[in-house]
């Protein structure tokens, strides 16, 4: 089968290899959707998750399952399915504590495009199908659900670790796509008013559409004076970091009230100097002593919180398909549409591909 | 001054009395707009809080500030203000464990036509102004502000206290004005699916606008049953009680999955036999062990709250007016508009009384 | 192989049956140690969970694994094992939703002498051994270990859920062995002052040492009026119910401040009247508007649980083996000390057969 | 009357000031016991708080009540009391927020010694004293009852916002006085193994008193890779910092699981470089990713938190006065008791002066 993958850092292509095969709880599922991540970008371009050769890159796709294992029972060949990014080993201890996505190590519920080949392929591996893979409900376009896997269940994370309260007031770091989602995810929580940090004017509009009530453009001066004057002095009780770079936390601190939580979805992948830091502003986190958390998270998978976002699109409650900017049709646009999301044009959010199944 | 008073058990009238004085941190407030309560109706003609004499009702208010004490801060006279129905002493101890309105012993953050006069007065007294009083946001219609004091905050806490998941399915019992609004609380906490239980064509029609996607009329069956069925037979992750009599708990507890919350914002005026109590179903509740909770909460109140609630209303999150179906203009027909509540019409969600000021 | 088996509702007796088979995930073990619970008795004498024929009973042991399948990692034959009492099916959704001891439905996670068979028998099977079996501490004395599977984990969550802040005031209401657990568990959650409602002498005797600082006799009048008075009329923070028949929360509730947390971890096998339901006192409940949570659950089960308990065993935060009175010898002792159970002479506690292995 | 001051910057000496005066619902204590703090040290000679001028020190004190406002309902002259070091305007926002030692700015309810003159004087202030103060226990030693206003409280919200479950494996960093507490503060929540990384003998020997089971020696390794080993490799589930410089996350947060919490009370009195900064290690946060919440908090204050702690010493939970291992005798011997502060002999936890009242 064909896949697109990770030649080695810094060059992709396609590439031949073996159907995988199906263990006894597992799916192997053909793509019907899928969409490249930012993440596919570092890992492919930057080596962020170090070197690799010839692995599968995606993460993020619709499918339809091709083969079951003898001992699934909620799914069969034909079915439409939601993958999820992260795809948790259930059985393993990490659940038992209440972290899923991190089974078997720091982020090790995800798998593809990391230990094992990603969802850019033919045909691709599902460990644990029935805790896995949730049904595409019908009537949900490709585009909308394709958002789902990642960027939403991203995106709301930092949403739900914000400890909003109804009315709350919530500053959002970068209006990406995981942005936009965790600004669809604060208003989702009831915050009241919520400021976007971002300039980009796609972006932008959907931000205002996601439910931003402000929006900040960090290059009018630094992001935390303008937003704790556009408060009058008092801060936001909820900050999400959505991007930025090693400093992000630097004005993320300094803009939370005392009592505020900084909810990190960011991947950090460059620190500091030799400590490979990620710098707290002292001052601005009251010497270690404001009640200011920092808190984070790797996307939440599984099937449940697939069919829980399914919900979200199915009565309404948000529309994820207004990020995808950008469609492409046939599984041979799969490398324009990835060169896409590493150049980000202007008008992009989110490059999606559309299989002929 | 002239006030609308429960004269004692079932007998409601005009009475004087003296202004009342306002001690160093306190204030005294002239309506802009008052809405009666289905609690005033309670407390006047069902005896609910026990027999009183001349205790002037109401407990829902918006105001212009006419005095102050010397101690107090952020408001002078002519502000126009929030009053919440829950005015806590801020300086007790059930603060300081976390339940502001249980300060001086259960309920006791309920003062207003409870244990002294209430806000259906010329004027009416609000104790700690700057912790309980919110200025009116500029461009808030009085139709929508007079509905945070008591509903918003009663029907959102319902659907706080029921740990919604985002994507969770969520049923509410009771779509008089506190369960709609819990209908929206359920909605900006991130509910997908909502069972909305009740009737009456304007309160269905507000419903929905406010989130519902099921209703579900009792006529029409059991209603647990009604809303299992409709699950597929898995029941909701969250109830929110919102009105009901003695018995609502045996349904409530039924229809949630194991490891659901039941929320309760009903005020229960009557028990069962001897007991006097309020039952819960022995088998639907797991045999106790289902991790089925059952939680509850008195509306907040204090300024915080009221500053939130009304984030909501100014940044469009939802549209408290929809439930002010019936405007009365002039102090005069405070009466006539409580005597409407007494009613119910069909078409009635809540009266509301404006002043000229 | 040789069992302990309800053969009906209200008899007892030895059977004889196919050991178990493996499955690939799954292991046999041998007991070591077994306790009797109390639930045998409801299982087997009351019809607590229906007609059952040649039902095993029992579900708290220790063992030695005797054979695993193909898929188990983490256990060998001749392991020395930890066998928690709830089983659970950790890729189910109930895992995902966070109710691990729910899955495949209410207390679905009970399997032992539930829907399979129990413990009391030459060989017993447990499901996904990896998940649900955790090794036995070297220095880990029988008499302490057996504790763990139940007593410890259900009387711990009964002190887990009541959200105790350290100093917090508590009553446990019960101190048979859960309820001693109970209140080891409020003292290992920081609890202060700790109320303990119970007669039984050698009960009272261990409630002490496990952390009680009054023991109230309900022979000396209503429990709730009595604690209420010790407390100076405030009432406790939190209420673990660990006993108690159908009417046990009209007391539980009333004793509790505005803002207290009842917590149930006992198993109601009757309820009143024809609803069959358990009572809330309205009064005491504030009307449903005191801030009175009423929380449940099952026991959690699972290896991380396990673990998590035998650590507090092995660091010597408490002593379970003060709880096993009665210490019997030798598998064919299984019924006697059943029986005994069954009898409750004053000065039992908890009965443990230990095996030659 | 009398006090001890911070004259400047580097300077402490005795001054003469005028008695305060009390307001309406404010207290005057006289001082029974008082202790200096490890802050009054950064106050005095670091700057910590920036310049001051004849500031009298100390937030650490047992009194007498001396005089009360017209308002004081609990308190009366002659009263023995706890004072807080944290005393809150519980009309505040942030309490209204939940955050109550952070009322009028961050770190705002910290007042003595801060912005205020302090407890080491004749006389010293007290404002909202039914709030702020709680009464000293008939029975509790001085030595023991001047360890809650700070140390205690201090040391245990470490341990409350670590969210340790029963069972867990807890590292505390420090194991001055407030890491001390923190051990037994994680005791007390229910923790399995505490390793405690520090050397001083008396306060090793005070750590295992209080519940730690593994001391680490900094002089022996990096910590985190020492507490890595010795969990094999799997790491803690929770990381307390009671002590330690601008660096001390790095390690901190290595050792933590992915799912931990590392819950800080340490002052951070200098960052590193231009950037005022507390490194976070890029990799050992995973890339911000595994979960690790990094979560601070001020001391709590207030009068039910004085209450709670008096009840853990009432009911022998943990024996504060192990810390005490210095005793003065007189007001006049604050000074040299301060400067021991100062240089910290290797027998010093914390050194007491008692008054003769």
């Amino acid at each position: 089968m064909k896949g697109l993958a990770m030649l080695r850092i810094g060059e992709v292509g396609w590439i031949e290899k073996d159907r995988p095969s199906c263990g006894s709880r597992d799916a192997i599922v053909k793509p019907l959707a899928l969409a490249p991540c930012t993440s596919d970008i570092h890992t492919a371009w930057e080596g962020a998750i170090g070197e690799r050769h010839n692995l599968i890159l995606g993460h993020e796709a619709l499918g339809i399952v091709d083969e079951v294992g003898s001992g699934v029972k909620d799914f069969k060949p034909g079915d439409r399915v939601i993958v999820p990014a992260i795809t948790p080993d259930w059985d393993s201890e990490a659940v038992q504590r209440g972290f899923p996505s991190q089974t078997g190590g720091p982020l090790g519920g995800w798998k593809f495009s990391n230990f094992k080949d990603g969802v850019f392929a033919e045909f691709f591996h599902v460990n644990l199908a029935d805790s896995n893979l949730a049904h595409l409900p019908d009537g949900m376009t490709l585009e909308a659900g394709v958002m789902l896997p990642d960027m939403l269940s991203t995106g709301f994370l930092g949403a739900e670790n914000a400890r909003i309260e109804i009315g709350a007031t919530v500053a959002v770091l970068g209006i990406g796509p995981v942005g936009l989602s965790s600004i669809a995810g604060a208003k989702l929580r009831g915050a009241g008013r919520i400021f976007a940090v971002g300039t980009r004017p796609a972006a932008v509009k959907v931000a205002k559409k996601y439910g931003a009530t402000d929006i900040i453009d960090y290059r009018n001066g630094n992001t935390a004076e303008q937003i704790i004057e556009a408060t009058g002095g008092a801060g936001v009780d909820a900050v999400i970091i959505a991007g930025g770079g090693a400093e992000i936390l630097m004005d993320a601190v300094t803009m939370g009230k005392p009592g505020s939580v900084i909810s990190n979805v960011n991947y950090f992948g460059k620190g500091i100097g030799d400590r490979d830091s990620i710098p707290i502003p002292r001052a601005g986190w009251g010497v270690g002593m404001a009640d200011k958390d920092i808190v984070t998270g790797l996307c939440p998978g599984g099937r449940v919180r697939m069919e829980r976002l399914a919900e979200i699109v199915t009565y309404g409650r948000m529309d994820p398909s207004l990020m995808a900017t950008h469609i492409f049709k046939g599984f041979d646009t799969l490398k324009e549409a990835l060169l896409l999301m590493k150049e980000k044009p202007g008008d992009l959010i989110k490059p999606v591909v559309l299989l002929d199944q």
